[in-house]
């Protein structure tokens, strides 16, 4: 009989937000158990997150560093761990629980420097534990239709791959207070990018993942908009592809009214598709010649993967959550053996952080042209 | 230290779809973990079952009056059981296990009978046991954040009480086919009633929530417009309020290319509010003087309470599932003895049986005005 | 060679919303000029307004009899005459004109009783006039084709029709205010019948355009919402049909945050196509086995007489006055012995008298069914 | 007494689009007749098209040469003419006409060279004529309504200028069909630029009249996507403000699906502004703290100027045509000696011009920062 298999999680304790995520997506197909966790770096937090948790207090651990060596001596151990720290950290655990034969799930952007990636990388490559980075929106239905439509060549060859995601919440210098998400996105020790690695990160994932292509070249720009801050936060990019194809990203966190406007067109020679994260429940499909029309999540014509993964008929809305619980559930399916062609991992992180270093570096000399 | 509540379930085996929506809401906050089922009247069902869901092969019952007798003897037995089969069964089930003192969570509608709702409730209002009833989309935050705006006056007397649910699903007799979902809703032995008692009482007990107004008096209309089938697959309703209001509401399982589509528009003297239930995210309000604009769940103005329920930031989309989820966090709170105001209960189950008797009885004698 | 054709006016002087739109309407194809006109009972209204529209001196009159007599001795006397005064005024001036041998083109409702509107239809019938009345939203590309496709059964049979027009602009009583519009609209004498009359019988008459057919029977109710008023601001209505179809009416003018909100859903057996007033330049339809999908003004699958009448490409969008000028060519056309099947004439003006008549005695009736 | 002004055209003969939509924009507000006119280079084309249009035979000439001589030499001669022929012609004819001392209304872009728009410019300056050029968008309404709001800082300092115009009617060659409207824009010798003339410089225009700003620099791409296609089908240009703003432009005429998608969006320090040309009516304001809101054409909270230039009521839809005679209507204001600070003329025009020819440089030079 098949077994929950045992999660641990690094970071993610009280007034954490993206652990929540986490768990919550580890929970939603009941996949994994939660039994270990270093939830905070302070002891008194960790201990609280994990009565709250629901966690043993033996297993309630005040480093990661403890919990890696005791979990790997248990025979009860855990099997995966789940990394929801700043991004300065990502890395650092994830190695030490590669060392110790158990599979990673790690939040983007993969860490804070394409160096560090590739070490990662190595070790992950030597070693016989997985290794799942969360973008989360590559999982939503639709996405995955939109690319599965593409693929299937339903828009003709690739003229336009432009892909936005818009926020607002950094208007205000909220670094300066305690708000825990944006203290320590807003720190280059901590954060190691701004806006091009929170968000920028996830566009740049997406247009990939949705297109099948990536770049020959890029180009762009990062900007501070708001005075005093440490980081970017607003970034463009232009992308050239080897089929002719152009690209554009812009991703800002400043941008007034907007909450996680994640957005991505692809136009082609024979149609165009778009898509929009605040309403994953549809996706637009342009045809050359015919009617404008609409694929719903598990409506009709879905394709049969799309619909496979579906827990509600159409028309009752699943969203970011369930989303990212098909991250956890592929990586309990990856994890157990099966085959998961569309879970992000470590070569998704190295794009990534390649995406970061390139577009930092273009910037820097006045916007031009780099190889990619 | 707090322990999660421990649920049993009756129903929702292999191929049934709601089951497994009250398996996920009742993870998802993580306050119930499920440690007994009795899944189907087929053991051999309920057996396969019950090992998908890592329930211990000993507390996997043939039979939920087995379940009952089991539970209620052990030391750490269910404390509250999910009611998941067809409606015929929920009312006898619930009697069963309230009378063993444990709590309920049970599908709408709430049975197939005023007459039998009345027992229940009487049973109900005898026994220590608390009776949950999932409607929903009454948890939804925009829905709430509605509610609260109407309590709160934003849009002064209420005159028009709009709300329809429309589906296409039932086009076909899918009923004939083996069509879990279709097969025993088309059945009035099974079901007692068509998409009055599927669909009909949510739209019913939505406008009830959100305006916190019953009507006086109603009349109405069921029609089955598939030939040959058994039950009503299409419903109109109107209803008159003591303040003058007026209401209408219409159902239909019969409406090809609509998925779920579930609206409240709710007309004031001082300003409208619409809701869709296939876009959860926002809230349209219309105010008389005054540009019309849009509340997100979780952003800018939303109510305190509603914004406490929130699970994601504005942008992140919730759905179907949080919000059948919240149903489950606050029969959690009401369990362990907290406060939960808007948690529809008995109450709500009466009232919805009373609208399917009453709008019947209109409707056999043409459509007459009843007292409600 | 093709002349335009000579046109008069009775009413529409300075203040006048719907005597501008008719000029516009004239004007916009340039098959009328506008010569002659009776703009104001007031003669210094009249005369102010002749001088603005470019009318000679000698052809701006004093009264609508006056005009009559003096254009109907004219060798260049007017071909056409546009009725744009109060609703009770429109019966004898048709009358005066017909009897004059001038064809009339009459704004909506056609008068104030149905017994002065079947004099009239027994004047018209007997004459070489011909009458237009300007149901103006029928002339919409979008409402055609949503016509044309549904006579062309491709939603097979009609269940369902849901009408409704929701306007907020008489919440308060703007016809106790210099409110040219409203004051008259406000008052029995001049207006016959508030908003049935003035928005429920263009719902009323759009319905039985879009689907090609006429109730059996009607019910519903008038309301007067606003303490004071004499005429209804809002009005329910219900329809059955002899194929089983169901209809609802609804007509407001007192719904808070709703401008001109004229909506159309027509649901068949195989699929349903739903219209918005405020978006005219798309038709939603939903099929039954397939993605739903959208039909834009002159874009792609357009039927060809719609694409015929169009005047900018698809994405260029029409709007109100481009429907309501499509009456105008229509009107040239039937004058000049054109065939003109889509123009609303006297038939629509009866069927909206009887619409009203009928549903007031309903009403009056506490709601009982009236045959049709 | 006020009259109309008369009005001759040169181009606009059968088959032509743009003709038609002048004059119909000279019409709808009644402030111009068409008394004369040069409507083909084909005398029989030519005779024809003045005939159906009502101009008397005299009037109708078989060149534009001849009809300046001869309607210079009236006494009731032409004292306006509008251009709408292919652009190499447009500067010519304007200079024949300005020379005669007789206003000229001209489609854009302004012509083939900014050198010829340079000499144009020098004798309109010399001479006592108006230039008006019909960027049209930036007549509609709600574009006006949030020039106005960026004006009025409502929406803080600029940070993005976002705009696009997609089409994707010439994805096949239409230029090699005997479609009027393809074949000329298809040649370099007749329309001097491809896409970035026809459509790039609407999106140009209409950024700078909203924002008020011209940027300090652009760089950009022109691409021809279609093979064997003469002139550019899509561009793409990048602008930096000398606030710090940055701008991004996308115009294409082969994106499948879309119709005449140009939408704008602005985003600055206290609130982001969005406007669609195929939904015009509304006007997106998201503000920095607080919900986000739609201002309607004629609706709740818009400039006094707005409101005036309306012709219908909130919810009774103006489209593209009412845009383009606003256009008209000023040009009447401004020949008769009012004030017309809105109205589009030789200045847009010289940008324009140097929009295409600074844009093409920076492209034929790898996309190369260009001083504006």
């Amino acid at each position: 009989m098949m077994k929950r298999i045992r999660l641990g999680m690094v970071g993610g304790g009280e007034g954490s937000f993206i652990g929540g995520v986490h768990r919550i997506a580890a929970r939603l197909d009941d996949q994994f158990e939660l039994v270990a966790g270093a939830f905070s770096s302070s002891p008194e937090v960790a201990k609280r997150s994990g009565e709250t948790l629901f966690v043993e207090p033996g297993r309630s651990y005040e480093s990661w560093q403890e919990m890696a060596e005791q979990e790997a001596a248990r025979s009860d151990g855990i099997e995966a761990v789940a990394i929801v720290t700043p991004n300065f950290l990502h890395v650092p655990i994830a190695k030490a629980f590669i060392e110790k034969n158990i599979h990673v799930i790690c939040d983007k952007p993969l860490g804070v420097s394409l160096a560090e990636a590739k070490e990662l990388a190595f070790l992950i490559n030597q070693s016989g534990s997985h290794f799942i980075l969360t973008h989360n929106y590559s999982a939503l239905p639709m996405v995955r239709e939109a690319r599965a439509r593409i693929a299937n060549s339903e828009i003709g060859d690739i003229r336009n791959v432009e892909v936005e995601y818009l926020q607002g919440w950094l208007n205000d210098r909220l670094e300066l207070t305690d708000n825990k998400q944006a203290s320590w996105r807003g720190k280059a020790q901590f954060a190691g990018a701004g806006a091009i690695g929170d968000i920028g990160t996830h566009a740049w994932q997406l247009a990939a993942f949705v297109t099948g292509m990536e770049p020959e070249s890029i180009r762009g720009e990062l900007l501070t908009r708001i005075e005093g801050r440490e980081l970017d936060d607003e970034v463009f990019a232009e992308m050239r592809y080897a089929n002719g194809a152009r690209g554009r990203l812009w991703a800002s966190q400043v941008a007034p009214g907007f909450e996680n406007d994640l957005r991505l067109r692809i136009v082609g020679s024979r149609g165009s598709i778009c898509f929009r994260q605040q309403q994953p429940e549809i996706l637009e499909i342009h045809p050359l010649y015919g009617n404008s029309y609409v694929v719903t999540r598990n409506g009709v014509n879905n394709h049969d993967s799309i619909r496979n993964q579906c827990r509600t008929p159409a028309g009752h809305p699943e969203g970011y959550l369930e989303g990212f619980a098909q991250i956890y559930r592929e990586a309990a399916t990856k994890i157990r053996g099966g085959t998961t062609p569309l879970l992000p991992g470590i070569m998704e992180g190295l794009s990534g952080m390649r995406f970061i270093e390139t577009l930092r570096a273009s910037s820097d000399q006045g916007g031009v042209w780099m190889d990619w």
